[in-house]
């Protein structure tokens, strides 16, 4: 008995361990990403990743629109896209990423579709970040050079 | 000597109290308004309003386009529009607003100039209200009609 | 049939104009103060206002915590305190407001309780306003000093 | 010559390419975490890894505080502390993180240093991100068992 005990305690342990291992991954192993995405997130991919319509190019210090659309996805209190990130990663900074902006998406009234007007001094790359209440965290990515 | 003391204590009070009672308006008398603007804030009116692009009438349930502009404003570190938040006062509501965003705009790479797609199933007034690291809060307003 | 019809096209516009004007009142008066809320907003007064707590003085430039509580108040998907703001009016600034902070709390897992370490070195009122879905945005203010 | 811009022009495509792969990373490669940190961002490590101060063990439904620190870091217009979210990586839950929330820090009057009251119904990992204005996203985590 006392061994059984014993052994059951080992077994959770164990199992313990091992959930442990993979909830302590580094936060960036939680944000999925086409090329990354496995097992079920696969289904997800199309409905989540968040689209970047931007020009290639851009001139230095000139407004340009940057479109993030996400979906077609559901829009409705128990199952949204709830914000939308944009973070930019830019040339021979010592340091990224830069934040530029954080939208917060009420269910039902907002759709996951903005657009803003962005002025880039050094290209880069910008980076799109989206969460989904039910579904996580996804990224979207475009590379922007500026002349 | 002691009197003098008294009297330049009472004249701190008053000036405290009068202070005391400007500060202690209401949160919703510090948002400027075209309307309610006095003083120094008339010479902002132009440059701080947020202005609104979106229909007059709209279908319920499907998304349309709204623009925020503020400005020709600076997009500095030191002196920028930082941040927009949009509500809806909702026709027949019980309690109003409803928040529906709020964007945070970084200096110099973004411009107070936003577009975000909503949906509506009652109509109402669409309120906007931007922050000037400078200058305050500003509002913006305009009616939409749901058929 | 003429004159019926026209007097109920009347009795449209008329109604509408009535919405329509206490519809387009300043945003600042669609946020509920204990000495403004009227009506049903009265009964609401207790479970939504935020309260602060705060030093009554404080050093310049000494971190100090202020804490905003709303509630008791419930916390469901259907109904929840959404957002805390804080704006400090600083004595003795052109404009006014200054703004500190926004914070989000999910439904269900982020409770109404928060505390932020400040900095001042100009006295001043601290403003909250809470966002609660139903029943939208309240108002609490703390005058501090400074020494 | 020819020959010379026809190289020149190839450096250039090969310096361009090298970028922008390592400019394309996952935007989850851009978090500095302490056991990931390379190069420069050594040396950034203790004073941007976000501590999370909370209990091991919980009760499930019943609110209990988390505390997050930065620093010591500077907390000035040029350099500070801008945002701090926290998300929740829920055991059993199909997809994940939650986000849970976002908070701004104002340069100068908002220290990094926040508490805010959750509530868990089942165990995770808490994950909270950093952003400072010059040295990019870091994070931190604690695992919270919920009995």
């Amino acid at each position: 008995m006392h061994l059984a005990a014993s052994g059951l305690h080992m077994m959770v342990e164990v199992r313990t361990l091992g959930w442990m291992k993979k909830n302590m991954d580094p936060f960036g192993k939680l944000i999925y990403a086409p090329e990354t995405a496995s097992g079920e997130a696969i289904s997800k991919v199309e409905s989540h990743t968040p689209k970047i319509t931007a020009p290639d190019t851009v001139t230095a210090g000139k407004p340009f629109e940057v479109r993030i659309t996400v979906g077609p996805h559901p829009n409705t209190v128990e199952h949204s896209i709830r914000r939308i990130e944009i973070y930019l990663y830019e040339e021979s900074r010592p340091f990224n990423p830069v934040f530029l902006t954080a939208v917060n998406l009420v269910p039902v009234y907002c759709e996951p579709d903005i657009k803003l007007n962005l002025k880039l001094n050094k290209g880069g790359t910008i980076y799109t970040v989206e969460y989904c209440n039910l579904h996580g965290l996804w990224e979207g990515r475009k590379a922007i050079r500026v002349t």
